[in-house]
């Protein structure tokens, strides 16, 4: 018997993760590339392209249905097209992903007749990953958040990602803190969460607090915490407070059925998690009883997964 | 011909407005009462009783298809049932809303072929005429916020009320904002937006202030602040100022097409509105570009047209 799958792209900044799945979330075949994000958008999609001919090579008796790519940058999901990228990205903005890949890669790919071709931001696709396949499989609704470089997130109700008017709804690293007020934000303010949640903000509050210059990372100042640096242990409270306090108070506006944290910071070592934790416990208010932040389940696979899912909603909805 | 209507009610602390409105909005008879909410929930769906009866009375050419009600306290939604309620309405927690009014005005009204009755809380309500009939008509979704005795707010998603896992979506108040530490929350919290933004928090902060403890509603402090009372001045500053900045980091995690204010504070004055709005453009990230707090149109009468509005949403769902 012929299974069916998608063919699911996690387009990163160094690196992208490509595999067919099917609906049950089995990986049938995987690999991984390079990105080339520097030599441009073409380069990026023949790297796809690419996978997507080993990864056939490996599973030809897989009928691949349709392509999910999760992608760093914004996306405008109706149009499947880049409309915001950092610099990491050679030209990115503006790309019409979805018809890329479709030209490009569609003809690899199930029986010739065209595929689906889903394109959404990589938090999105971690996000729903989490929700279908992870920590919050079951539930009606997940707020979902990254914290890492920066710090973002994914509101999925019923399934599907909340986009928002503009592409831009999850971004939760713009709300105020309190005592973030000396750190500048990515976005031009002061005092976001992203300015003292992040991996960056985690650094900048230590450096702030008088600690090491030599010290760069957040691994770094954890790293310092748990030798006894007395000002890392206080930057490691700070900054973990203001993403528990932020997420207790996101969770009253939004509350979702249940709240992951991804992202490299939560990896920053036990006492990131238990300050976070308890600062989200002490200011949850008391309807929110029993909500708790949990870690993600699916570590790397997540936007794979998500991707590939959310192709799957793009078929079903075409074709009902 | 016969005009299709709904009875729409809206109950609040004091006062009960009913009145019957048409699907555009038009108002056929309209009505209001004391609520008796100190007398328990048979008074005051007694109360209803009597104003639909006054109401048919004056308007029985109209055929009535259902009731609408926006309610002070937490509303299980799917129930009609009170699930949450303030010491104001004697045994108000666990009414079951929707079928007593079924049970008492039901017969009052129409053909005599049972009506649906739609139980939402009152900011909901609100929050649903302003994005049907008022300031966010024609927008896809909505953040509408309430200022006023707490700040809450409700999240309009395709003229739908975003509810959440446990009724209390829209709950903005609980958000940690800068420069309130030093204010207990009604939840039991300190440094929340309710804890300063709203009236009564807006009054905590002059009282912190050093402000004169005989000025104790928010028009009190706003007036001080007219005659030059410099520690009013900052009062009115900093309370407006933690609205502004929690709606710029509440808008971009929701990323609503339009942004609507309501509320008594929002009528505490110019001085008022100008800060709130400054802090809202000056914090607000840049792909929100084009979005800006604007004030209710509709006034007391949201409340009514939003309550009927969702009672028009349910008949539909209902005979679909």
């Amino acid at each position: 018997m012929t299974a069916e799958a998608v063919l699911a792209v996690d387009i990163g900044g160094t690196k992208t993760a490509a595999a067919i799945i099917d609906r049950d979330g089995a990986f049938l075949a995987s690999s991984t590339a390079a990105t080339r994000a520097d030599e441009g958008p073409d380069a990026v999609v023949s790297v796809i392209a690419d996978l997507a001919r080993e990864l056939r090579a490996a599973r030809s008796d897989a009928l691949v249905r349709g392509v999910g790519i999760g992608t760093a940058g914004v996306v405008d999901v109706a149009q499947g097209r880049i409309i915001g990228s950092t610099d990491t990205f050679r030209d990115w903005t503006g790309t019409p992903l979805a018809d890329l890949v479709a030209e490009r890669v569609g003809g690899l790919l199930g029986d010739g007749a065209p595929v689906v071709v889903d394109v959404q931001n990589d938090v999105d696709a971690h996000a729903l990953g989490e929700s279908r396949y992870g920590a919050a499989r079951g539930a009606a609704s997940a707020l979902v958040v990254a914290v890492g470089t920066g710090v973002g997130g994914a509101i999925v109700i019923d399934g599907q990602v909340l986009r928002g008017a503009r592409q831009v709804a999850g971004d939760i690293g713009h709300l105020p803190v309190p005592g973030a007020e000396h750190l500048a934000c990515t976005c031009g303010g002061s005092g976001h969460l992203e300015a003292i949640g992040s991996g960056p903000g985690l650094v900048a509050h230590f450096a702030s607090l008088g600690g090491s210059r030599e010290i760069r990372t957040a691994r770094g100042v954890a790293e310092a915490a748990e030798r006894g640096d007395e000002r890392a242990i206080r930057a490691m409270q700070g900054s973990a407070t203001a993403v528990g306090r932020a997420l207790a108070g996101a969770s009253a506006l939004l509350d979702p059925e249940r709240l992951v944290i991804l992202g490299g910071v939560t990896a920053a070592g036990p006492r990131w998690w238990s300050a976070m934790a308890t600062a989200f416990l002490d200011d949850r208010i008391d309807a929110l009883s029993g909500l708790a932040p949990e870690p993600g389940e699916l570590g790397g696979d997540a936007g794979l997964l998500g991707a590939a899912w959310s192709a799957w909603t793009t078929i079903e909805r075409r074709s009902a």
